[in-house]
């Protein structure tokens, strides 16, 4: 019954995320919906982007919380527009649906940016199920989270446009198989760009910026 | 619809539960339900639990994992009865039901343990609504997650009887607050006992390991 009922809602969902996609497409803004466990330092990460892309790239960001608006107030120091969506107000849900990204965009204007950020609730196993309209998702490793993680939870890893692995900072201090990480995300998605960085001391960005920044700018040209 | 849907999941979960409750007190074995993120160390910690508490108390453990048999495999070699369960041959659910714990125990000789141990998926949030049976539910949380887990995800902290803040032996290397993560912890459940530790060194085991002699020692005595 569990997983008819699932099916059910996915299907809800993907009908809204095709809408959330075309209208993202007409307003000309890249999304990029930015997944991983709670603590992986998401918002960290999002924060370091931010100062290396803006002014140059117009953005703005969603935030995704069952509650709080922590992360949304750290976000909002770097000048950009921030949207916090608290999901207990819906059933304390455990990822972003189309509907809620959606209700969230229209508080935004979206002629005025040219990227639209997503920071995801933190859990590696629900958002991946959910299309949110989004041009390229995003999943962040952290190091101290062991090596495992993509093979153990492989979906997240297959529907996700590019890795970060981060928190680099820290390797110095554990029993880490930088090899063994990338030969299990290569396990499961071959081809898949991941970047290794830091986003406390900001190590490893500028290809991650590059990428980010091609995408944005893929988009804009149509 | 979603919320109503997933409330007819939860009434079907609980009936379950309520039946291997009842199994697990008529066999005298104390049923641990452990959560955690993907990544926090809670097969290391079980590990690591394991040695102090064999032979004296007779344990087994159920792992759930989305795919892998990984932890399993880890937790075999310290001689106890280890039962996985990949929750992708049941649509890759992201919890443990109590539905598959109690087809996952009856796998196992319950005659013959005092204390099972249930390794849930690895997320913050999902596992946190289905109830399976135990006597206890334990969060394990690392320090390298941030100080603001439990506010931001604070039904898991409050369904739980005990924290355990894992790998303090990082501590030096991160800017942490150690108050911050206790303040945030007794917001959500004040009450609740947290056990700081680390699983790679064993600093911290005592108490955590006394607590849980209690609660086997509690449930043999009826």
């Amino acid at each position: 019954m569990e997983i008819k009922v699932i099916r059910k809602v996915l299907d809800v969902n993907n009908t809204m995320a095709k809408q959330n996609r075309k209208m993202f497409t007409e307003k000309e803004v890249f999304v990029l919906n930015v997944m991983s466990s709670p603590g992986s330092g998401k918002t960290t990460t999002l924060e370091k982007t931010l100062s290396y892309i803006i002014p140059e790239i117009k953005s703005a960001v969603i935030v995704g919380d069952i509650c709080t608006s922590n992360d949304a107030n750290r976000l909002a120091t770097t000048g950009v527009s921030v949207v916090q969506i608290n999901t207990d107000e819906f059933g304390g849900d455990c990822h972003l649906a189309a509907h809620v990204v959606e209700k969230a965009a229209c508080n935004l204007d979206l002629d005025a940016i040219d990227l639209l950020i997503v920071e995801n609730v933190g859990n590696l196993v629900c958002p991946a199920e959910f299309d949110i309209g989004e041009d390229a998702k995003i999943v962040v490793l952290s190091v101290t989270e062991g090596e495992d993680k993509p093979v153990k939870y492989p979906l997240m890893f297959r529907v996700c446009d590019a890795a970060i692995l981060n928190k680099i900072d820290l390797l110095p201090y554990l029993d880490y198989n930088r090899e063994e990480v990338l030969n299990n995300i290569r396990q499961v998605h071959p081809e898949m760009p991941v970047f290794e960085l830091s986003a406390k001391t900001g190590d490893g960005f500028t290809p991650w910026i590059e990428w980010l920044k091609s995408g944005v700018n893929r988009k804009i040209a149509g």
